[in-house]
Parts: structure tokens; C-alpha cells; sequence
């Protein structure tokens, strides 16, 4: 059996630049698939394209419907390809309906002088010394895909309308069961956190992803050297405002390396 | 004689989903326009689009290729409409050559619970307190586009390659001549940040932007508050990493509320 995230990705190739795939039920979310295997899986349609240049280094999705249970059609096309970078146009559609664009750049990364400016959370223990979450009864299966062990900003266990000062999330994540980081993990995983607005307010209100972006500080080296522990994710609202809020999120290795960025605004209902 | 901003935002319509522009010299970057102009002007293509729906929630600049001097055809596609949302398509191209592509997201906003997260710079002197950046003769036309006054992370004076410990910059800015705020305005300045790379390392590299996502909290009458006086704007990277880094940038109303966030991933040399 391979892995249920292997599955998930699984595509066809069904013209120069189209491909198939189908949604699978062990991502499944409240409405439609999990927000980042849909990024995963068109990410995916990039990454196994024969004229693909490089590595990701930026992928923009956005949600423009739910995605119905069942086949879908990615159309992934290289729209400029230059010495070291290639810019891709993605869409998603369903009975010829648009559900996701993206877009995505891919680039040939050249050593240079690097070095990190954020830092990680800070006061951290390591993965094994938190508690892993498990999953209520009432949450979505996608949330089994993964082991989550958070740190500091909880789902609240009572939604009692108390407005909280922050929203800030830490939590160690994998995939679960425990799988090689990849790109297309990368932009799954890092949608993992739950709307803000749930933790701000300690109230449930239907909330859902209308673009993300990602960008990519890992190259496949680093990606290898994580393995398939534990990444490090942290994520905090920028600011809640007439029906939509967003979020800056990072992933961090557990050494202590950004692994990827991203800025996703999230729609909510009050 | 209209304001250089209008000037350059200036599109004849060209069919339903199409319109052409012209780079506008006063707006010129050391290669091609500055960045911030064509994530305007590629905005202003969906803004004055017959069917739009609502207003900018979400923009993603793509920048594939310099943009020639002179005439340029954006076509603007509208992908999906909701209720409330509409996703656009965006590309910007130059004898039938890709130079730049985009997506946005629009929105009708409905009042809901609002709240700030993030907090605006702190200790920062109000504008009038702070002295006017005047552009060096080695600075490309688009500086003087801007009144600029730097609170904190001037572009240094001398570049003698000693590591700096961040990137950080805090500037109030406004359009010059003073022109009162609009959303294209919005998406030119958050753009307004010089390469990072230049701060940290004190070193002048090759560098420019490759991709920039802009989140819109602001809406009409917000932007009709904050008239034609100058925003503030933060910007830091989040890490360096092989060619490319990330910046995330912020506007702010002088009254502290968050007008815009931005993500943006930009290549440099060395």
C-alpha cells in the first residue's frame, strides 16, 4: 500500500499539459478537500511536468470553489521559461468549471551567500516531549493524515466566546504515517493550522482558505536532511477584517532552518 | 496634467477581456518598470474590467521577464464568479511574449467582528518629524515617485560589506505629488522596499523581485480616510537562502490599522 499522500498525488497525464487526478477520502475536509493537499496535488501536476526546470520556489493557490468528491482535471502550463527560472499557470477544473488556479515558479538554485533573518519560536521542546493531538470525533479526516503536537495555541476544547489576545499557533508536525518531506508535503503541511479566528474569539464559525501563498527556502538537499520527522509550523493572524482575516505561517526543520513561508487569506462568516 | 500615477495607470479597453497600456518612463527601474507599477497596472486591468465584482482582496504578481519600454497588452479574464468572491486571471504580455502574470481575488466585504493582530512599528516619530529621502543621482526614476522618510533601514550610505544583523525598514511614504489612496496605489507601494539584500549585507547585487502576493485589508472607506497622507511601511526578509529571499512587508494607516500585508519572494546574485 503506498501512502495515503502518495495516493492523494496520484495523476494521470493526459495531454501535453493536462493531467487527472481525484480527490481521495482520507484528505477530506468539512467542504471539499483540505486546502493543502489541493495546493499539493497541483504543485504536483508542475513537478511531474517533462518540461519542468528546477526546484519550487513559489506557489500560489487560490480556492475559487469547493472541489466536488470524485476526478478532476489539471491543466499545468509552462508559460515562461527562462535560463534559471519557469513561471507555470495552473487550473483545476471539474465538468470544465473552474475550482483552483495557482501559480507556481520554479527555479535552478546557485549557491550564494545565505543566511536567516527570522528566527523560530522560541522555548520550544523537542517533538517527542509534547503530547501528540488526537483527533475528536468531530473533526475532518484530513486531520488524521497528520501528528500534530502543539506547542502553544491549541484548538480550544470550549468555544466559549472569550476573545483571547493573539492566535498564534507552534505546533511539530508530520504526516502520518511518517513519510520523506517532499516539496508537494511541504505545501500541504503548511495549511495544517485551523482558521485563527477559531482561536481568537473561541468561536466556531464557518471559515475557509481563498488563496495561499507559499514560497520555498528548502532545495531537495535540505528536504533530505529532515527526513520524515517532525517539521516545526507557526502560524499568527495579521489582522481580522469584514469577513476575512489572514495568516502568515512558517515551517521550520528541526534544526532550526525556514523551510517555507506563506500568506493565506482566509474567508469567515463573524 | 494628471498624476504619474494615473498616467501610468492608464488602459485603453481592447475587447472584452483585454486592454493596453504603455510603461511610463517616469516610473523606470534600473532594468524595465519598477515592480510595483506593474502589479498596479495589472490590478487597474481588473479594477476597470466591465464585470467586477467588489474589491481587491488578493493580488499575485508574477514577474517573468523585464517589460520592453513601451507598449504592453494585459489581458484580464475573470475565471470564476461567486456570490461574493471573483477570481481573476492576469497577463501581461509584449509581442505576444509573456512578461509578467497575475491572479486576484475580489470580494464584497460584509461587516463582521474586525480586530488587528499584528502591531504597527513601534516608536515611530509622526512623518512630519522625519526627514524627506532625497534621491542620489544613482537612483532609478521611479525613487522620486515617492516622498520617502525613513525611520529606521535607509538604503546605506556606504556599501562596505559588513553583515548587518537584520533587514529591517520602517518608512512613511506617500505617492509625490501627493495623490489620495486607492487600492492600485496600495499594490505600487508596498513594492516600494529596496532589495533586502542591500541592508544585510551592505553589498550592491544584482536583485529584483520575482514574486509578490499582496493581501488587501483595507477597503473604500478606509482608504478614503487615510486621504493623500503618507502610510507607514515595514519590511523584513525572512531568510536568505541560495539566490533567492523572502520579504514580508506591511502598510499601515497613520492610525494603525493594517491597509495591506505582502509576501514577497525576490532572486539576487550574490
Amino acid at each position: 500500500m503506498s501512502h495515503p499522500l502518495d495516493q492523494a498525488l496520484h495523476l494521470e497525464r493526459a495531454g501535453a499539459d493536462r493531467c487527472r487526478g481525484a480527490t481521495h477520502p482520507g484528505y477530506a475536509n468539512m467542504v471539499g478537500p483540505y486546502g493543502g493537499i489541493t495546493a499539493a496535488v497541483m504543485l504536483q501536476a508542475a513537478l511531474t511536468h517533462p518540461v519542468r526546470l528546477g526546484v519550487p520556489l513559489s506557489l500560489t493557490v487560490n480556492y475559487a470553489a469547493p472541489v466536488a468528491d470524485g476526478a478532476f482535471d489539471i491543466e499545468a502550463r509552462p508559460l515562461r521559461t527562462n535560463r534559471s527560472t519557469q513561471h507555470w499557470w495552473l487550473l483545476l477544473t471539474q465538468n470544465g468549471e473552474v475550482a483552483a488556479s495557482a501559480t507556481a515558479l520554479f527555479g535552478v538554485r546557485r549557491p550564494t551567500w545565505s543566511a536567516g533573518e527570522a528566527a523560530p519560536p522560541a522555548d520550544v521542546p523537542p517533538a517527542v516531549e509534547v503530547a501528540s493531538s488526537r483527533a475528536g470525533g468531530f473533526l475532518p479526516p484530513w486531520v488524521s493524515r497528520y501528528d500534530m503536537r502543539v506547542v502553544r495555541g491549541a484548538l480550544p476544547s470550549v468555544f466559549d466566546e472569550t476573545e483571547q489576545p493573539d492566535s498564534q499557533t507552534t505546533l511539530w508536525v508530520r504526516d502520518e504515517p511518517p513519510r520523506p518531506w517532499d516539496f508537494a508535503a511541504l505545501a500541504a503541511v503548511i495549511d495544517c493550522f485551523v482558521p485563527r479566528v477559531y482561536l481568537r474569539r473561541r468561536r466556531r464559525t464557518p471559515a475557509g482558505t481563498v488563496t495561499m501563498t507559499v514560497d520555498f527556502h528548502a532545495d531537495e538537499a535540505w528536504l533530505r536532511e529532515q527526513g520524515d520527522r517532525p517539521v516545526l509550523g507557526t502560524a499568527r493572524a495579521l489582522a481580522f477584517r469584514d469577513g476575512f482575516f489572514d495568516q502568515a505561517a512558517e515551517i521550520w526543520s528541526d534544526d532550526g532552518r525556514l523551510l517555507a513561508s506563506s500568506l493565506q487569506l482566509v474567508y469567515f462568516k463573524g
